[in-house]
C-alpha cells in the first residue's frame, strides 16, 4: 500500500476535523469503541500516553506535598444530596447501582461523577485540630458521567482522571493551593504536551457546581475550537459547612476548614491529538511520546542490515524510548507512513548504503525534514533533535493560537470572527450572565475564562454596551 | 501517654488476632471504614504501600512484555452470560447499574467483578492473524464483588488490583506465560514483601470460574491462617470459543487463541500486616515501607538539636524514604511508640549528648535492637541495616512457616493439627472433590494447593484411604 492509499484511510483534516479525529484515534490504535455504550477501551498506545502524563503530574504533585489515597467508587445517595448546587449539577448525569449481591438495595449508590462528597465526609471524620491541617490528598481513578453525546477521550461516559481534594486552616492558604495546582496543570500542558495555555478564572455561569471560584487552563485545537485542559476550584466553606468539616483553631475555637479540588483527565490525550495532528495522523511531542524513535531498516533482506539496525536499537534504547520495526510483511514505505500516522517524533532509516558510509537518515515527524547523520554522532543528534522538536511543536501551536486570537467590539463581530476563524475572541464584558447567555445563543460559543492577564480594549461591554468590568475570552468548545 | 497506655490501644495479638488486625489498620492510618458499606477508604500511608507494590510489579510485568490498557468498568449483562461457569461463579456477587442519566436502562450493566468477558470481546474484535499474537495486556483498576462478610484489605466489596489478560498462538506459550506471571507474583511477595510463598496448582474445586487450571502463591499469616497471595489462570480456549477470539494460523486456517489471566490485589497489604505485625503494631519490610527511616530528636528544645536532626534528614533523604518528626506536642517516648506502631523499619534517636559525641542511636523495628553509630558512618550503616532487616523478616516468616507446617495421615489428624497449630497440613490425596468437601466440613480448612514440589508421604489418601495420586496442602484461610 503506497502513501496515497494509506493517507486516504484518514479523513482530510481540513474537510472534516471531527471525522479526522476519530479516524486517528482508531487507526493509531489509541482507543476503540466497546459494547458499553459511550465508553471506550484505551489501548496500549493510548494508555502509554496517559502513563507518561500521570508520571509527570504525580511527581509535581508530590513535590507540592500531595499524598495519594483511594476512596470508594460508590457514593450513597444521601451524601450526594448534601450540597445543593453540587447535586443539581451532577445528579442528572450519574449512574445508579440499585441491585447487588442478588438483592434490591435499600439505598441507591451512585458511581462517583467526582468525589467532593466522599472526601468531605471522610475529612469530617478525621479532622480534629489545626495541627491536622492541611490535608492534601489526591486519587487517580475512574469516574462516570452519563453524557448524551460522547467522543473518544474528549467526552466519554467513563474516564480516568486525578481528583485532588484538600482542606486548609485559612482561606489564604487554600486559595494559594488552588493556584499552585493550576500552575502544575499549566506546566503539564505546556512543558509535557507542548500546548500553550490561557490561564484565567471561569465565570459564575461556567464554574464548577458548588465552587466559590473555578480557575482554568484553556487550550486551542488545530481547528480553532477550545478545550478546557484542567480546572482548579476554591470552595471556601461551601462543602465543609454542610459536611461538618471543622477543627479547633489556634485560639481553641471551632472553625470550618477551607477546601479546594482540582483535576485533569484522559481528555488531555484528546488535546494532544487535536492540537498537533495533521493529514498524516498523530504528531506526538517527544516528552510524552510512548515511542520517541523508531528504526526502520531498508532492504532488510540484505546481509548485515537487520543486525546493524538491531545493534543501534540496543544501544539507543538505554537513553530513548525506542522501537525497532523488523516486520517482514510490510514494505519500508508502508512502515514510514505507519509510524508517521502514529506520531513517532523521529524515524531512523538505515540501509546497506548507509551502513557502508557509516551513517543513518533521521526524519522528523513534525517537519518531515530529513538529515544524514554519522553513526558516531547519532545519540547526540537524537537528543538535540528531540529537544528541538518539543520546542518547535510548542512554538507552532503558539503561532496558531496568535493567528486565531481576535478582538471584537460587538456581538456581530464575535459571531463574524468565530465563523471566519474560530479561535479565541477577546472582548470587554460587563460581568453579567445575561450577556454570556446572549453570546451562547447567537454564536454557540461559551466564555473560556476571564484571563489573569487583563487588557483594556474598550470601556464598554461588547454585548450590552454597559460599563465593562473585565476582559473576557470567548470560544466554541469541545 | 506512656508505652503501656499506648500499646493498650491495640488489642493483644495472641488474644484476638482479628481485632488486633483491624486495630492496626485503623491506628496506623492505613485505611478506615466509610459510609459505603463494605468499602474502605485507603489512606495515604496504606496507599503508599500499594504504590510501592505497583511500581515493583509493573516493572517486572513490562520486562515480560506486558502492556497496560484501560477497559470499561461497566460490563453489559449479555457479555457476562457468555461463559457458563464464569457467570455461575460471579453473577451472585455483582452490583448492577439499572438507572443512569435520569432513565431506567434497557439493558443492565454490572460493575466488573473481573474482566475476562470484556477483554475477550475486544480481543475478538482486534485479532486477525497469528502475526497479531501474543496480546499481553494488563489493567490496574478497581473491581467490585458484593461480599457478605468484609474486612479491610482482605475482603472488601471494592478493591484495587491488576488484572492481566493475554492471548497466545499456542497452548504451550499460554501455559508458559501463566507460569511466568506466577513467578512474578512469587518475586513480589518474597522479595518485596518478605513473605515466603508456597507455589502450586489449585484443585478443580478451588480454581477460578471458567479456568482450565489455576496456579497460586499461598502465604501464611502470623496466626497460622493461610492467605492466597496471587493467582494465575490458564483458560485454554474456554473463553476464546464462546467469545469467538480466533485467528488465521500459520497454515492459513482459523484457530481459537489460547488465553490466560492473572491478578494480585490490595489484599497483599493485608498480608503484609498479618504476616509481620506484633503487639507494638505494624512491622514493614524496608523495600515496601513508605517511610524507611524516621528521625526523632530528643530534647528538641536544646540548642542545635532541631538543626542537626534537620541536617541529617536533608542528607539522608537523597537515598532513603525519610521522615523527620519535629512535632512539638508529643514527647519522644510517645513518638517512639507511634513510629513503632506504624512499622517504620529504622528509628534514629539524636539528642544533645549524641551530637556532642558525633553519634546517633539506631533502633531496628523488627528486633528492637539499638546501636550507636558514628554520624560519619550513618548512611552506610542504614543501607546495611535495611538490607539486613529485609532479609531477617523473610527468615522469621520462613521459620514460623516451618514450625506451622505439619504432616497428617488421617482426617482426625488434620483436624487435630489445625486446632493445635493452624498452619499448613500436608497429606496425600486421592484427587476427588468429595474428600476436599469432607475436610472442609470437618475442619473448616480449604485445600491451599497441590504444591509443585511434591513429596511422597504415604500411598493412600489421608481422607478416604484409597490410592493417593498427589500430595496436597490444607489450611484455614482468610
Amino acid at each position: 500500500m503506497g502513501k496515497e492509499e494509506f493517507v486516504k484511510e484518514i479523513t482530510n483534516i481540513e474537510e472534516d476535523f471531527a471525522k479526522w479525529y476519530t479516524d486517528v484515534v482508531r487507526k493509531a490504535e489509541l482507543a476503540d469503541y466497546t459494547d458499553t455504550k459511550g465508553c471506550i477501551a484505551i489501548r496500549p498506545y493510548g494508555y502509554a500516553i496517559w502513563e507518561n502524563i500521570q508520571k509527570y503530574a504525580d511527581k509535581k504533585f508530590k513535590e507540592n506535598g500531595v499524598k495519594n489515597v483511594y476512596f470508594p467508587v460508590l457514593i450513597p445517595e444521601d451524601l450526594l444530596q448534601k450540597e445543593k448546587d453540587h447535586v443539581e449539577g451532577f445528579a442528572p448525569e450519574v449512574a445508579w447501582v440499585t441491585e447487588a449481591g442478588g438483592e434490591k438495595l435499600e439505598e441507591r449508590y451512585c458511581i462517583r461523577p467526582t468525589s467532593e462528597t466522599m472526601f468531605s465526609t471522610l475529612y469530617s471524620k478525621w479532622l480534629k485540630s489545626w495541627r491536622d491541617l492541611p490535608m492534601i490528598y489526591n486519587q487517580w481513578c475512574n469516574v462516570l458521567r452519563w453524557e448524551k453525546e460522547t467522543r473518544p477521550f474528549l467526552r466519554s461516559r467513563e474516564f480516568l482522571w486525578q481528583e485532588g481534594h484538600t482542606i486548609h486552616e485559612t482561606s489564604e492558604e487554600a486559595k494559594k493551593f488552588t493556584m499552585d495546582m493550576l500552575d502544575v496543570y499549566a506546566d503539564v500542558i505546556e512543558n509535557l504536551l507542548a500546548i500553550p495555555v490561557l490561564k484565567g478564572q471561569k465565570t459564575k455561569k461556567e464554574q464548577f457546581a458548588g465552587a466559590d471560584a473555578t480557575y482554568t487552563v484553556e487550550t486551542l485545537m488545530h481547528d480553532g475550537r477550545a478545550l478546557q485542559g484542567g480546572t482548579s476550584h476554591y470552595f471556601a466553606q461551601n462543602f465543609t459547612k454542610p459536611f461538618d468539616v471543622k477543627f479547633q483553631n489556634r485560639e481553641g475555637k471551632e472553625e470550618y476548614a477551607y477546601q479546594t479540588s482540582w483535576g485533569i483527565s484522559t481528555r488531555l490525550i484528546g488535546a494532544v491529538i487535536m492540537a498537533h495532528g495533521d493529514n498524516r495522523g498523530l504528531k506526538l511531542p517527544p516528552k510524552v511520546a510512548p515511542i520517541q524513535v523508531v528504526i526502520v531498516p531498508v532492504a532488510m533482506q540484505k546481509a548485515g542490515v537487520k543486525e546493524k539496525a538491531t545493534e543501534l536499537y540496543e544501544a539507543l534504547k538505554k537513553n530513548f524510548r525506542m522501537e525497532l520495526d523488523l516486520r517482514d510483511n510490510y514494505t519500508p514505505g508502508f512502515k514510514f507512513n505507519d509510524w508517521e500516522m502514529r506520531g513517532v517524533p523521529i524515524r531512523i532509516e538505515i540501509g546497506p548504503r548507509d551502513i557502508e558510509n557509516g551513517v543513518a537518515v533521521l526524519v522528523r515527524r513534525d517537519t518531515l525534514e530529513k538529515e544524514t547523520v554519522e553513526l558516531s554522532n547519532l545519540e547526540n543528534r537524537i537528543s538535540e533533535l528531540l529537544e528541538q522538536i518539543q520546542k518547535d511543536m510548542y512554538e507552532v501551536c503558539l503561532k496558531i493560537r496568535k493567528e486565531k486570537t481576535t478582538v471584537a467590539y460587538s456581538l456581530d463581530e464575535i459571531l463574524k470572527n468565530l465563523n471566519e476563524n474560530q479561535g479565541y475572541v477577546k472582548t470587554m464584558w460587563c460581568g453579567e450572565t445575561e450577556c454570556e447567555n446572549k453570546v451562547k445563543e447567537v454564536t454557540g460559543a461559551h466564555s473560556r475564562c476571564i484571563p489573569f492577564e487583563q487588557e483594556h480594549l474598550a470601556d464598554t461591554c461588547a454585548i450590552c454596551g454597559k460599563k465593562a468590568t473585565k476582559m473576557i475570552v470567548w470560544g466554541r468548545q469541545y
